[in-house]
């Protein structure tokens, strides 16, 4: 096929072109720089490194620098109303560890984000890369995230 | 003007459509059910209820059955880490009070609830209705909400 070189005026930027957006928002193009801890981290410095960042979620990295675990503002709260001593407890006691984890790659539509969020009822998903040996954490997609790309669908087309 | 009636074939399903889509989406038909507590209630049993209602926020009403206040996971987690009794500590000691508490209308469009969430680092709105001595509150718009209305948006338009 020929290729088609300069430019067209196609007539339609309100119309098409916005399906055609929503269905190639990708990841990578919305993502969130992921914050990452050890499994042996206390919880109490979990809470405190996670109002540091400001985000709702943190990703628990091994020995190997590979995904073992999630945890969300909901995990520490639950944790924290327990009778137990934060500062003594590790976090890789209350994570989401692996094979209960939900993720995405980079490449994955945001509608394919957003749907995982929905059916999991999860607040944000971590970006991966598969390894051999596991999965190296390079994102971070949340409902904040969504929530931007809804926003650039109606500035697109001055709404 | 005669009335349009009968269907008629537009041929831009997948095109204008959407835009209108964005454009006319507002707050009532996107909203959920409000939870709400009082101010005497004490910051333990706040969150105990925040866990059984499987909500991120609580809006607080008065005496009047007005909005007083607004509690996050971020409040209760901050504050659940401090070495306080949360059994003695009711939440309007904590909460985000009046005038600082963002909320809209039931017929606000989603793209102002969306920046209102962005421009303020927020995850829900009470959605208000204005009463002569203040505000009642009718509904809860999260970030939730609006990435399901993304979807609607992709499923629409069969992506």
């Amino acid at each position: 096929a020929r290729p088609r070189v300069g430019y067209f005026y196609s007539g339609k930027k309100t119309s098409q072109a916005i399906s055609d957006n929503i269905a190639q928002m990708v990841v990578k193009d919305f993502q969130s720089i992921p914050v990452v801890v050890e499994e042996s981290m206390t919880v109490y410095d979990a809470i405190c490194h996670m109002f540091l960042e400001d985000v709702g979620s943190l990703f628990v990295v091994d020995k190997q620098s590979l995904l073992s675990g999630v945890l969300s503002r909901k995990d520490f709260l639950r944790t924290s109303i327990g009778n137990q001593d934060l500062n003594k407890m590790p976090v890789h006691m209350i994570m989401t560890r692996m094979p209960n984890i939900t993720y995405c790659m980079k490449e994955d539509t945001l509608i394919e984000v957003a749907n995982k969020l929905m059916s999991r009822q999860i607040d944000s998903l971590p970006v991966v890369k598969e390894r051999k040996d596991g999965l190296e954490v390079v994102g971070r997609i949340t409902k904040t995230n969504i929530t931007r790309a809804f926003l650039s669908l109606a500035d697109d087309h001055d709404l």
